[in-house]
């Protein structure tokens, strides 16, 4: 009988973004540290509590799911923050650091936005309520920073960084 | 003198995608194969032939720039198309297999998202009316294409992966 259905499925991808958020959450201070600009460090250090609030409730899904919460290898978020280290190291102490920083962010928000709005369709067809709810509070605030990232770059970061200082 | 300015950080970011768009194309028709769904498969292929377009408008972009088209190696997308790839042997002959490889095609849909909507940004702030032009058609053309998916997704793959076969 072929038995890896749905449920399997949620539980490995669930497993894979609770790897890729308590990644993310000790990423975000290196960033927020290396940005140069104190609207850029602040939304850093605001969507770092945030993701603490992620992870929160990703345990909470776990816990729905009657499972320890545990985290499993995603080579796709250590693929993007690798890219993110690679920025702050090549553009460090350039005019461009910031947009390097905000195009790394958006890249890993891209990356959970995908996950969480597919976690949050199985947990629909699922009839799992409560696991909808929680995850589209996240999708929702994925969303949010994804947009703020993209008002910071066009208020200042992106024209600031077209010349050398 | 700070001299790595936006310009510089476009170009290695156009490498990043260059090398991504060429990969994808090359994970499109396993993916295409392994589905299990018709309408899945077709997508599959279909997104394949758009790739060779976002290919070739890649290429005219860095034409524009007077650069070779010339890619460079990117971590970001490697482990994203690694975790289709377990995807596809982990779920091969089970009811979750499109569920999974439809996920995994939204992850990368996503990449690219995030990706041409930087590349767009910049372009328009350094006066690059073509290179805006090139990038947006290829940035809607993705986001078309993440929609087809979910719709795929939501229409019979994911019911269809709730029950054992």
């Amino acid at each position: 009988m072929k038995t890896k259905t749905l449920d399997v499925l949620f539980h490995e991808t669930l497993k894979d973004i609770y790897y890729a958020e308590r990644k993310i959450l000790r990423a975000l201070p290196k960033m927020a540290r290396g940005a140069s600009s104190p609207e850029l460090q602040a939304a850093f250090e605001k969507h770092k509590e945030e993701t603490e609030g992620h992870v929160e409730r990703l345990q909470q899904v776990f816990e729905l799911l009657g499972k320890p919460a545990r985290g499993k290898t995603c080579p796709a978020i250590d693929g993007i923050l690798e890219e993110g280290e690679e920025a702050l190291q090549d553009f460090a102490d350039s005019p461009a650091l910031d947009a390097s920083l905000i195009a790394a962010a958006q890249a890993v928000e891209h990356y959970e936005i995908a996950r969480y709005g597919t976690l949050v369709r199985w947990a629909q067809v699922m009839g799992m309520k409560d696991a909808v709810k929680l995850l589209e509070q996240t999708l929702q605030e994925e969303g949010v920073t994804d947009e703020i990232l993209t008002q910071i770059a066009d208020g200042s970061v992106n024209k600031s960084a077209l010349k050398a200082a």
